[in-house]
């Protein structure tokens, strides 16, 4: 049997190492590994490669994915998918790996639906916002490029009386503001799941600063869209002079982490497994406490992923 | 009530967070806290000092241990155990956490069965060969500051055509060795456990090699004791030019992963806790299967490691 | 004859082997080191203590400076100028090498003006901006720590099709942000000293858009004031989903480089032997066309420093 | 005129920046750019392909030599050198720049003193040790990788009385072992160049070591062909137990550094720039006293770089 693999959506580190395994797993299971390269357009537009070992040989430690990913608005219209579905069916692909987040995982629930395709879905995002896992591909590569930042700016922190302000990555979710606030110590931690009282942080801050403290770190996601307003309030009411770093797309990039790379190789084992024992697969391999499941796609799809209570909490705790 | 934490034997990667968040959570908790260093000898000579914030500020991000550690043959004798319990008394001291692996446990099973003192440990070495947990505290970090020297030599290796094995620590487990094979694609991994197949392996890479294939990796566990009886293999029966890293001690630094900052604070709250609602602890704290649980010392120190058939499995499967 | 260091105004990498090499050549030299703590503050408070081996072991390699810095507006009153030469005094401190930029050397000259001190000014910002030298302290570190981040960019932005904006330090020269755009291979680098010419740059880039470029680096230095200007008029103009990183003070952070460590040395050698060797110093040692030299401190601060033509021109020849 | 780049040798940081300077930069010219692969096997077997922008976009960050490199035994016999020319010659290829060393240089000098073929040699090699050139490419990525191992090592060696000795490259030439040494503030290192006086350096430190010192660092160039010999020494005279990292091939890997790739830019300029101007060119691009100059090939290979005396002066000055 055929199978193939596409990115979808925004990349993630981790990505390199899952078609690495997909490939070398699949002809090791006597099966057939197709790439598709450029996502949805590619998979409309025909840019779909039988793959040799050459092709995926040494890319495990490359961030990205040397196969790209896209969005596609095309893909929305029947006669797109349509012609997505006749250029799998000519390689005599049946069912794909597909690495991406909800958007990737909706489309291709709405294609698997019309049409005579399987797939397995693979949580792959770096704000770790999938519902129903526990990890999506590529949090813990972010997670240590967010920490080298930190680890830099407490290098010069301690160097000079200032506040620094840390703007992270995390749209809905603030997986990984929380879980960096934590690792470096932050004072301050705002999050769109939780609403920032100014009040009694200030109380507290301004007591430690005439007690001696001398920075204070705070780390924003993206998400909750305040970072300018926290920077002037920093300013006015605590009295330091504030400096800002928005990390941006430098999160999606770097070296796999070794634990990246070991759930790129499980989940993708998974995922060919089921593809291979399942005749009409629509699933995501979720990782929920510890071990690898399927949900239905719906189910993940339709739910919102929902940060732990421990993590909230960790919010009123920074020391 | 007062507690103090000492590090024993070699050092890892996240004993720092450890410390930190030993102190922090302590006075938190409305305890004391204190600080032994230089391990079981500091113990002895009362090198213990009571904790401030201070003296732990800023260090969740440093390698080593700044309370450092040792080993210690004064130990051994009732005299000098006795001169470190009336040092742990005078101080009002009746708990202890330890991070240490095998031998630092033993040490403290018969301190604790002579004298009315308390203690939990915190397994803590980057080999991963302490019985009854998953995880010991360093390893994530140490894997990683393998992965990045291999990602560097396969910068190189395939500019050229060339051998290179690579010996990494692991006295009497390989499971440094084998996730490092793994993540980094690895064609020969050698541990202490397996032995190691020449033959077979000579046929397929000399395949390999005939077919086109011009570098070679290999990962060698320290403990395997064979480094250059493999590199004499190598040029002789594959007839390439090999070339030797050791890592050694540089597998101990680095400043601590995401991973190990977050192991080393929940390893640490669990430790505290349970000196503080038990009376006599005589514990391990152990991660298995995801969740972590309390294990007699007498039972991790009587029993060995053993490597999961997984990984065992893998070495096989080198692609 | 005793020597203090200090440390003035914005930290840069290599400020801690200076301190380092200050302290164990004075030592051998047969004077006695002292170390002034939190800069002309720390002076006027007298935080000046003498200096021992241990006091600067192991800080060579740690980013920031351990003796930490500050802006003073009370030096600018003559009654603590005179309170921080009193201190001095009391040391029988005669000589200092001051670690910073323009603001601080002018402060230092005003001050040796008016009482019987004699300074050596080591330049030392990231921004490369003092007149009179090629070469500031913390240059070639903070540069390879943006070269990190564009690597890091780099794997993600061939992803997708996307342009990315990189922030970088420089508020009134435009030096690191040439160089991080010559070494990274960016399409757009705007510095404040050169006007950024959007039209002809649109032309060039859509053709290459055209002509199948699928993604755009833009480094702009935070001088130039526009990055939020840039980034509409590439979303408008160029058609390219735009990002955006602002890298702040992670480029302050970081473990000194080679490079900024032997020039910590070779700057501070220099330092304490012109103290050493002339009784009225006031100068600023300089590293031009390869060589060490000194110059007057009013000529440092009363020139502006011009970032060389050829990288000027190497802004309009970036591929 | 067409010309061609080609790594021959050993590899080293900083040949990719070149070979994308190269092709871009001829083009610029108006010249055709060729890439020879793999060395001079390459040559002799016509792995000769004109060179597109897009074989060289996005390499200058990776380390090691896309296009490989060789050596060759064939070379060495006429018959081969002529195959290779009448390659070159069917491709119109007049002049080639050469990334390598000594070796590489002699191959070509005496290919270019037999055929009408210019070609201009650039110094690459991280030992640094090719006579008339202050610097070879790929020296500063090098350094810095040592520089991260040792400090990895200065983490961990406070924590646990130890001495470590860490092996760097230089068969002939102890460059990387001294600056190592100086920059990391080694109490040992030990070159080809230089007798190590054991008795004079034991005795020094027993004392220090009697006066509370707790680690030794010493560096080592595997040319100087005695780290086990020094290993007994530091075990069985200083009484410290004593671990051994060598570091091989890492060396050679990791992106290359802003230096290394300014230093890249600039050779390649110069030696293209030389091969459009002059007829027949045999000369190697050198950087000496801060200036880029050209000296025959001849007086370079038929000369031994000399370590400079302050360097081999820090040996017995090392804190």
């Amino acid at each position: 049997m055929a199978l193939a693999i596409m990115c979808s959506g925004g990349d993630a580190p981790g990505m390199n190492p899952a078609i690495k395994k997909f490939v070398d797993y699949s002809y090791k299971k006597g099966e057939e590994a197709y790439l598709v390269y450029d996502g949805l357009e590619g998979l409309i537009d025909n840019k779909i490669k039988k793959a040799t070992h050459q092709d995926v040989a040494g890319i495990v430690h490359i961030g990205g994915t040397i196969i790209r990913s896209s969005r596609s608005k095309r893909f929305f219209e029947h006669e797109y998918r349509l012609k997505a579905f006749n250029n799998l069916k000519s390689h005599g692909i049946k069912g794909m790996v597909v690495l991406g987040g909800d958007g990737s995982f909706r489309a291709m629930e709405k294609f698997s639906s019309e049409f005579d395709i399987n797939f397995v879905g693979i949580p792959s995002t770096i704000d770790n916002d999938i519902y129903g896992t526990d990890y999506c591909l590529g949090v813990d590569t972010a997670l240590n490029v967010i920490r080298d930042a930190l680890d830099k700016i407490r290098d010069t922190a301690s160097s000079f009386n200032r506040a620094f302000i840390v703007e992270v990555m995390g749209r809905d979710c603030g997986y990984l503001a929380v879980v960096s606030a934590m690792i470096s110590g932050a004072e301050i931690c705002i999050i769109p799941e939780v609403e920032f009282n100014t009040q009694e942080v200030e109380k507290k801050l301004l007591k430690e600063i005439e007690e001696g403290r001398n920075y204070i770190l705070a780390i924003i996601s993206e998400g909750s869209k305040n970072t300018s307003q926290v920077h002037a309030w920093i300013q006015d009411k605590l009295g330091l002079e504030t400096r800002v770093s928005i990390l941006g797309h430098i999160q999606r990039g770097g070296n796999p982490t070794v634990y990246d790379r070991l759930m790129a190789f499980d989940f993708t084992i998974k995922a060919v497994d089921y593809l291979l024992s399942h005749n009409d697969s629509n699933k995501v391999v979720v990782f929920k406490n510890g071990e690898f499941g399927f949900m239905e796609i719906e189910e993940v799809v339709s739910n919102k992923y929902q940060l732990p209570q421990h993590y909230l909490d960790a919010i009123n705790f920074l020391d």
